[in-house]
């Protein structure tokens, strides 16, 4: 079988880092174009990695004879027109979050890509691909545990630039876990609410930092997450499922255990591509298997606009500490 | 200085671990006289003892000359009148929770005692006298971490007789969350959501377990308790205090640590007499020892009562999910 | 029953500890005297404590007839001596380790013991009451993982003085593994080999820093001890046992778990006072409950010579790396 | 650049693996032969995968224009001839441990690299790619713990053949740690002095398992290893080094953290696989990488050489308990 084409839109640091994988870590797949608005960087990105062309324009990257699939890397806001290429010259997708800004468009790439009658377009929710999640789904899924009722998540960045205000709080980081509890649970969410404590005097002026959600799911699951994305001490993502025989937590790291200084431990991620290096590899080493195969394997469209409705639920709840109900489509009524 | 004479009212379980703890593991006490519905368990547990007086009647125990303090293990229906009774007599008592059984009586003992002029009794919220709560509460204190922003709690019981109801969640088992959480704080909690999941299918019929309940503080933090009081696994209390600067997490257990049967790990305790024996052992020697000194060293009536009134409107939050208010009493106002 | 009178000859750091525990945490024993070198110490504290006499000499104290059992916390080489004044009076007598400087005259306090005919020596080996070390030895003569095959211990201090010579870390320190060793297989040590890496460079001059022992036992079981005095993190001691079925571990600590500063972790205790402290506690009271009743409830002075004895071949070893045999009397020709 | 075209010889359970991680998880290479004395066995491999050529004679896959490079998976006792090969060629080859059979035909091998002037042979010790042994090596050769002075090891197997005797346990497991021991220090081994407990009854009749082998190196440090391959939990591998300011640990394990059954913990890998996985992946990737550049990126002939010394040593030591030397060729003068 031929190697997989890629063409990636949006080389910031995300897309550098998709690039360098497609190119160096992942097989049957070959890097042929970058694009990204800083024409020096998507160049010199290009002369790094070898046999790459950098293309000015995305829409152009996208429909390139020589582009067989497209990772998308570029802010949100550009994703719904870019998505809207892909579904029309048939490129299989990989979209990193969000699907797109809100869930009104995210819809209407749901339904688009409905007509279109093929699976093209999968979301970066990469969760799903690492390998303790992956374990934990498969523990929940086994029964061992009997059924699921509660999950408590955790998810702390060391800090996020001043910029970053409390709705994104909900929609960039939430989200994970939005995802993350729709998939575990395989249920809707139906209402959130989030408390917001007396903020940190640490984070930026006026957020609302962090945050507790409580989600309620159709099946009368309830999964909390705390959000804090100005923790100081380092990237931290743990999850506990409640079942009915017992408990199951990821995310409790592990790497070199020291004794030092005064201390037993060791040391915090500091960010998410320490924490989730491998899941971003697997993540596209499985879309490019997948694709080759003319599949998708991962969060659909449906999953990026389901995250985005619950996520504008929560960012009406933020603040009163009142239960807010999500505004769902009926899935049966658009995918038919 | 002459031994403290100590006088238990009921002999149950708790009960009689008290008269074992006083007679044989508390320096500078003496049990004198125990007292039980049923005489004959009373009366072998005198004479196990050695020493010690059976006495039929709990108000004669209380009013005996040679009883200088009082333990209450009885049930907490019968709290309002002995805990009056101790007042009367001027003897320090040391009572089992609840203080009594909902939060109008609780505050009549508050006031009660207060026109008596001296803290005579203590309540027996023995999470601050565990060596691990003290440490945590030592660490917040410090403030090396910052100011605390959100507490996560998780209490979990192997099983309770079918004929523990919901309601008996929040009093007897969320109401150590409800005191842990005022003394970490060193705040009231305002506002309580109860939130039920679909519960567990091994717990009784009808019973609202586990629960996860949101408490909304005075000084504006937020905390969270998951209640689940037909676990199977084992017992489990854990508190992770988070942060301005980081978090910290007691209740992670110890102990053996095997590889054995294709897994790691350890044995979960059974149940709240593993782990917390210590600091009962620690709860008894303070209040002994503090009460030969004519104070009292540990939750006071006060204590007892908010911990009601958070109970009670806790209880009016269980299965809607909404958020209610606390009825508190104005400190100032009753005590002065 | 009457409270037992105790006297404490020798309070240093160890035997002032101990007066205070005897004094406010032990039941049914009550601190009568105390006697040191430094007279101003031993009145100090006798004042602190209240009720207590100082008594200027050490055999004074044995001999005074208020003083019912004696806690010996002198510097070893004076044990000789006062153990035999026990022995002569008839007194019990708790004796800190090591029970004499060398296996010929602790030999001797074994044989004038047996003379005597009852038994009247414990020596403060207090591992054995710590409720880990407790915990290993219960689960592994359950039988549950099968026969034990190996130990691996770790024991680290944070540091030591300048005074501290490598023989001082065989007699001082791996003694503590010595006795363990004997008491978890319930079986001599036969052989014994030292080996001695390069030195840490953060110790004293020339001395053998850390040390790495392996233990035969007459049971065919083989024990290996990692000696270190000037760690410089903390008090470590951790005891891994490995059977035919599993392996389990102690002394892997837990208190609060932190997430702070860029790591995870805790606290590593900085000596074995925090480490032990309840060991000594549980130690005292079961001396003092055993006492009572005409008993020792804890090792014996033949525990205390097999381990000099063990030790004297370890710094034979010590250096060359090379097995030595231990020479050790026969134990049914001694004890008849 | 053209992929590296890669031919296995061997393709039992490890050369199968390493067959499908070139075929699908490995960038920049092509699987092209495979090679088996199992024919229908490589055949069914080539099939499944795709594009393979089936090759009867390992000789000639060796010499055949089209293999680039060459992964050994055969037998030990094969090894040689067939490495032999690769250098006549001039063709760069993994060779899974061991080396040779021996010290002797391993210098030889040695030898014949260095004359045909080109580093081309590379050992597959994968451990130095595990991840955790990396960061252990990277913060050892930091200097923030000074130097290091220790190193414990344990090495665990659920269970082995009956047919697995005392030698191999030294030669196929421990070997592993004499890698692991030269490589973190940087230094020789020099004596080695192997212990055998009284073994498990759960092993092969009169195999010494497990064993307890304790290196001495040219720089003065100092490992001990035990290895045990009759656990019967799981595969465990763990590694402590002990430096001047602290200690650090890998190999603790993580994955997802249960609390099921009255217990806490989490499942002990099966085996090998499992744990260094991603170790195996890595060492290819590096590898194809390194091989493209025209280097080895790895464990070199002379490395292989000195297992095999130490290992002989170790058979020598094995059952006495007595210390043997090493005896090692000069590096110096055999590679000039």
């Amino acid at each position: 079988m031929t190697d997989l084409r890629i063409g990636i839109v949006g080389v910031g640091m995300m897309g550098a880092d998709h690039a360098e994988r497609v190119a160096r870590r992942t097989a049957g797949a070959r890097l042929v174009a970058v694009c990204d608005p800083d024409a020096e960087r998507a160049k010199a990105l290009a002369d790094a990695l070898g046999g790459v062309r950098p293309i000015g324009d995305p829409l152009e990257l996208i429909g390139d004879v020589e582009v067989d699939a497209v990772i998308l890397a570029s802010p949100g806001f550009a994703h719904a027109e870019q998505l809207f290429a892909c579904l029309e010259h048939g490129k299989p997708v990989l979209c990193e979050k969000p699907l797109t800004m809100d869930a009104a468009s995210s819809l209407r790439v749901v339904e688009a890509e409905h007509k279109v009658g093929r699976s093209l377009i999968q979301v970066g929710f990469m969760r799903r691909f690492d390998p303790e999640y992956a374990a934990l789904k498969q523990l929940l899924d086994s029964g061992e545990l009997g059924r699921t009722l509660l999950l408590h998540n955790v998810h702390r960045n060391k800090s996020v630039p001043a910029t970053f205000r409390s709705e994104m709080i909900v929609r960039d980081s939430l989200v994970h876990e939005v995802d993350v509890a729709r998939w575990l649970f395989d249920a809707e969410i139906t209402r959130i609410t989030v408390h917001a404590p007396k903020p940190t005097s640490l984070g930026g002026e006026g957020v609302l930092d962090p945050q507790l959600a409580v989600f309620e799911l159709a099946n009368g699951a309830i999964a909390d997450v705390e959000v804090f994305v100005n923790f100081q001490v380092g990237y931290e993502v743990r999850c506990e499922a409640v079942a009915e025989r017992g408990s199951a937590t990821i995310g409790l790291g592990s790497g070199v255990f020291t004794r030092a200084g005064s201390q037993w431990g060791g040391a915090m991620p500091a960010d998410y591509r320490v924490r989730f290096e491998a899941a971003y590899d697997i993540e596209v080493q499985r879309w490019v298997d997948a694709t080759r195969r003319g599949e998708i394997d991962g969060p659909s469209a449906w999953d990026g606009y389901a995250a985005a409705a619950v996520c504008e639920a929560g960012i009406a709840s933020l603040g009163s500490g009142r239960p807010v109900d999500v505004d769902l489509a009926d899935r049966r009524k658009v995918l038919g």
